[in-house]
């Protein structure tokens, strides 16, 4: 009986630059290169386990059995790396998230960063970063770019063998912190995909928005190298507004934001006009990520403490790429 | 001694597909044409006093002496006018509203509208509705579509002899309703006229929308033309989220949006959902006009009135165009 398992750690990535559409649904490769940070506080802990001895894949998250899409999702990736590794064994997947799942904070990238790492290393699979973010991508798009610490970008390319993740710089190279506030109440009506597929196929503005993410790409990257925190917040928060209203122009029209949300906006204008340079980005959730300097950060938290909307601040620096910190071999 | 004196009154104009910024900042050409419907219970009555006893203009609105901006716009307009009508005097010009200021209710376009039709009747310019549209256009753009009833385009053209309002269809065509909401707070950190300026010279969607606008004139012609309620609203609601995008991605950032706008969004797509089928526009006050057939107003502003954040609600039917409702000319 052969058994192999291996347990991956991956986080989250916060997009300064936003993924929001496929060329090609299948493979997922994207319309635009995006460009993340990989925070050091949302993580995915998640443990696969391959063996003769199970009659059928499960996939517990957070201590739950899962079925339906999210099991699904999770099968149609490991059928990918099986088929790989040629092998047909079943698989027992044990996730962790340290966030709450499906608010909006990138559940998806760090766990099929996770998932990927895991069952690749199990299978005994010898990938490197490239390799595995392309592999990753086709579970979930943006946990491609959660397999590099730092600034990461996504390449979109025209080939599934060229759209892969690329390190623009690591997490020593400019210290920023993604204050990612969590909100009471959260609800959404499509999921990301639905949403941004929705917005390819019928926002009348779909295409202008990529040409301005060219300029939005060349404004981050040049931030990154010369660590202008103004213009990587400035840009990432124009980006995020850009993405919203295509996402608001679709048909049906999709509207993220809650009055917790305005809320947000409204304080970050303030806090940037008291002299606590920062900026907001969001994503389809609820939640928001405040984009601030770390001399800033804790006088922020400590009046974000005081929303009473706010059910949890988590404070994040540039963070690690996706580690393998276990390996079972027999 | 001359004495020459007018009363005005207009309506305000809701508009369907939307007029957001100016190709000619003095004279007032939009870059776009712009389609609106004249409604019947938001109106300003108007009367203009010209005299040689008048030491300097005089400008009371809603029984208040007014100053700085709101008067120097007046005095301006009345300037052209005057100019026009090759006479210097003076005007005590006296304006009452039925409907808040300044709350995103388009208070200018039916003041302007009064104010043109009466000051211009008051020194005797025999200007008919084509010629009025294109003189008040000078003093506030959208105030140009007030001069019919119905349905109203304003053509934008690049002469200012040619770009005017003209009807599409009275107010006895197609009945519809809209239900003008106001809500307890409504603040704006723009006005009107500065937003737009500031979209037209930095949101990087500003141009794409251009080209969206003309498939929602067609699509809004045909909808009046064919009395065609799903069609009408749909367009208005996608013109408005358009415009609203725009704003958004300007640099500042335009949100006109608070918790009660997003409330009432909501509100619309369950209405919608329940078989009352209704749209929404937003224009850049915090208020907003449910769009909605005749048979399902009642029932809907039933269900308003419950609303602790709605202040009031004006039901508004399409009608009449400017009408000069007593001359004194001594």
């Amino acid at each position: 009986m052969i058994i192999t398992k291996a347990t991956a750690i991956a986080n989250s990535n916060t997009a300064l630059v936003k993924y929001w559409g496929k060329q090609d649904e299948q493979l997922i490769i994207p319309m635009n290169n995006s460009i993340s940070l990989t925070v050091d506080s949302l993580s995915t802990i998640t443990t696969v386990d391959f063996s003769e001895s199970y009659d059928e894949d499960l996939f517990i998250l957070n201590k739950k059995i899962q079925s339906d899409t999210p099991k699904k999702r999770v099968q149609k990736h490991l059928d990918i790396i099986r088929n790989i590794a040629n092998v047909e064994l079943n698989a027992n997947v044990v996730s962790e998230n340290n966030f709450p799942t499906a608010a909006g904070l990138a559940s998806s990238a760090s766990g099929f960063a996770a998932l990927t790492a895991a069952a690749s290393s199990a299978l005994g699979l010898n990938m490197n970063p490239k390799e595995l973010s392309m592999l990753s991508r086709r579970g979930s798009g943006s946990s491609c770019r959660s397999f590099y610490s730092g600034f990461v970008e996504w390449i979109k390319s025209d080939d599934n063998n060229e759209s892969y993740a690329i390190q623009l710089a690591d997490e020593n190279w400019f210290d920023i912190r993604d204050l990612v506030i969590v909100f009471k109440k959260h609800n959404r009506k499509y999921t990301t995909r639905e949403a941004m597929k929705i917005s390819k196929k019928t926002s009348p503005l779909y295409d202008a928005r990529l040409e301005i993410v060219e300029d939005n790409l060349v404004k981050v990257r040049k931030a990154i190298k010369e660590r202008d925190f103004s213009l990587l917040g400035q840009t990432a928060e124009a980006d995020c507004l850009l993405m919203h209203s295509i996402a608001l122009t679709s048909n049906p029209s999709q509207l993220f934001w809650t009055a917790e949300t305005l809320g947000m906006i409204k304080f970050v204008q303030e806090l940037r006009e008291g002299g606590l340079e920062s900026y907001y980005t969001i994503d389809t959730g609820t939640n928001m990520h405040i984009l601030t300097k770390p001399e800033f950060s804790d006088e922020i938290c400590a009046i974000l403490r005081k929303i009473p909307y706010i059910t949890n601040i988590i404070e994040c620096k540039p963070g690690p790429g996706v580690q393998i910190i276990k390996d079972d071999l027999f």
